[in-house]
């Protein structure tokens, strides 16, 4: 049997219909126990971020790993893990005055358990927002730009670290290396050991006792070892994706989440399979390629989980509800025979982040359905 | 006041805290109405697309307009208009196997209120199953390739569009010249009518009287007259969007949505707004430009209603939930000047569907809430 026909067969368990987001749970787990461990060896917190998932039931397997702290990017996102029992949370975005009274609210009740929700300023008037609306209650986060200059106050501006960190009392510096995510793999590590350097010189300029933390799948995956910092955030390691594994910061082995779509059309004249599955159920995030830019690539399924990515099997479009697999010239029988209208295929997505965001929950491979809230809603 | 301060203190009236579509209802209607009358002066039926604002709110203001029929593109959403009182809908893409069971339910409530779903096959294979499983319920619509090369029955294969009509019987022939969005402005008339000629040729060569269904939103706009078919299916032009305004099918003046998002810092040095509002509210979607790819454009507003894109303010980065605006160099104190952390901006979307989709539900410029479904649900 081809392979597309014989993964077709193992998702012909699952109650899918329609797109659907499978996890690989042992994968998953296992990504998360690895990021665990290394944590625990370098004594730093880990406190993942869950915006890659954004649900409430991988966040189980996170408490399963002992992980009791987490990282979330939305006011909706961080009252959902709360509800679930997350007591010690950072909003890792620059907060927002508008949410300030909502974000007091949760910031109270997370105390009362015991636990906080950290915040984000990197500015006077921001870090004063946060104490006149929220008070004491909440850790204050500062965020330092290290070089990915999306924001935050630059690591050498001695003066506006200085000024911030003079505005209220910060529990620490936070930084995310986003650049990470175009550099290359063998320098990932040296960049995390810079980011780390960084930021203690920026401590060095509040002249405080301030926590450091870091968080980015691509250098914290890359470090043997977690050295010079606090905390570390990471979130993408938990399903990694194409992008990840198209810069060698994932094996084939590491990737744990795909989109079920159903086959729609084949053409084998053309060498097209038309799916149900589109830029609602993968979002537009592209892999520039020799070939030009992919939405996706097919993967298959074994026995014990996913198996490997089909690079001669590329998303080359992607409509609102439709995506196009070009198979590669000549591998048409090889890959597709017995594949017929109506079987579903695994599509590999470029960005899981993106992708999860897109669905109202994952389903495992045993075909339970993870809904992302503990009431079944959606984002 | 610089207009970025004065759209920031209108949009101080709505009750938006977070990302949020924000719908200009009397530029909507406006689209939809200019529509309308062309369908009604050119004496063929209007059946629009929904998929662009998924909204049953926004559906109501077609009814308003005197539209009875709507196509829709996944099985959830046509059971969401269905549940608002819509009897007649296209569910215009290739039909899913998997969904065949839900499907019948769906057609045979519809028919009993007077009203039908219509399916869409492109194969013998296909037709015979809807048949098999949902009857004669449901009016069939042959899928038919006039160029765009997506799916559907090539419109010169004689032979093959023979052997799909003997298939079942069908109501019409269907086709989305989908490459219309990469048509100069001054060749959509033409391109409407070669679509009509070449629909009315796949129609010859099966010998049957059948209908013939067009639509997508540059044609649609830019032909006078719909001359030659029997139904067209537009979807994006009530709210239109940069995409379309790229291509000089809209103006400034039919932009009807936008994405009101809370400025979280300003950088003054290099030019550059924070915004809260990423890839989760706004997609990916990418408009090229002649300084790179632009993920929207700021807008401004005025007492009664939009104003004008901000050419000079693109969004030239985008994260998953943040995306920074860079102020086109020497414009910074003209366009910001008395904006400041916590004001809201309107970002012009490239592509309004995928915009939509990210949301629940979208709110009018008087601050109503119009939720996606009747439930209050989302997607």
């Amino acid at each position: 049997m081809t392979r597309l026909a014989a993964t077709a067969r193992l998702l012909d368990r699952l109650p899918v219909a329609a797109p659907t987001v499978l996890v690989d749970e042992a994968r998953a787990r296992a990504n998360i126990a690895a990021m665990a461990a290394k944590a625990t060896a370098s004594g730093v917190r880990l406190r993942p971020h869950f915006k890659t998932h954004d649900n409430v039931g991988v966040g189980r397997w996170f408490r399963d790993a002992g992980v009791r702290h987490a990282t979330v990017s939305s006011l909706a996102m961080a009252e959902r893990f709360a509800r679930d029992g997350w007591h010690d949370l950072t909003l890792a975005v620059l907060v927002n005055p508008r949410e300030l009274p909502r974000l007091a609210e949760l910031a109270w009740r997370l105390a009362d358990r015991g636990g906080a929700l950290g915040l984000v300023a990197g500015t006077p008037e921001a870090a004063r927002a946060v104490r006149h609306l929220v008070g004491d209650t909440a850790p204050l986060w500062l965020k330092v730009d290290t070089g990915y200059g999306r924001s935050g106050v630059p690591w050498d501006d001695r003066g506006r670290l200085q000024d911030v960190a003079d505005a209220a009392a910060f529990a620490g510096l936070l930084t995310h290396a986003g650049h990470s995510y175009r550099t290359p793999r063998d320098e990932l590590a040296g960049l995390f050991a810079e980011t780390a350097r960084r930021l203690a010189a920026a401590r060095d300029a509040t002249g405080r006792a301030l926590q450091l933390s870091v968080g980015d799948t691509p250098t914290c995956t890359a470090v043997a070892r977690f050295g010079g910092v606090d905390e570390v955030r990471p979130g993408n390691f938990v399903f990694f994706d194409l992008m990840q594994r198209s810069r060698g910061v994932c094996t084939d082995a590491q990737l744990a989440a795909a989109v079920a779509c159903p086959v729609l059309a084949l053409d084998p004249g053309r060498g097209r399979i038309v799916l149900y599955g589109g830029a609602v159920h993968l979002s537009k995030e592209t892999l520039m390629t020799a070939d030009g830019p992919v939405f996706g690539y097919l993967g298959t399924l074994a026995d014990e989980g996913f198996g490997t990515v089909l690079q001669d099997a590329p998303l080359t479009e992607l409509s609102q509800e439709h995506g196009v697999v070009q198979v590669a010239p000549g591998r048409w029988d090889e890959l597709t025979g017995g594949l017929h209208p109506g079987d579903l295929v695994a599509v590999f997505p470029v960005h899981s982040c993106l992708a999860c965001a897109a669905h109202g929950g994952l389903m495992t491979l045993d075909g339970t359905f993870l809904p992302r809230d503990t009431d079944g809603g959606g984002r």
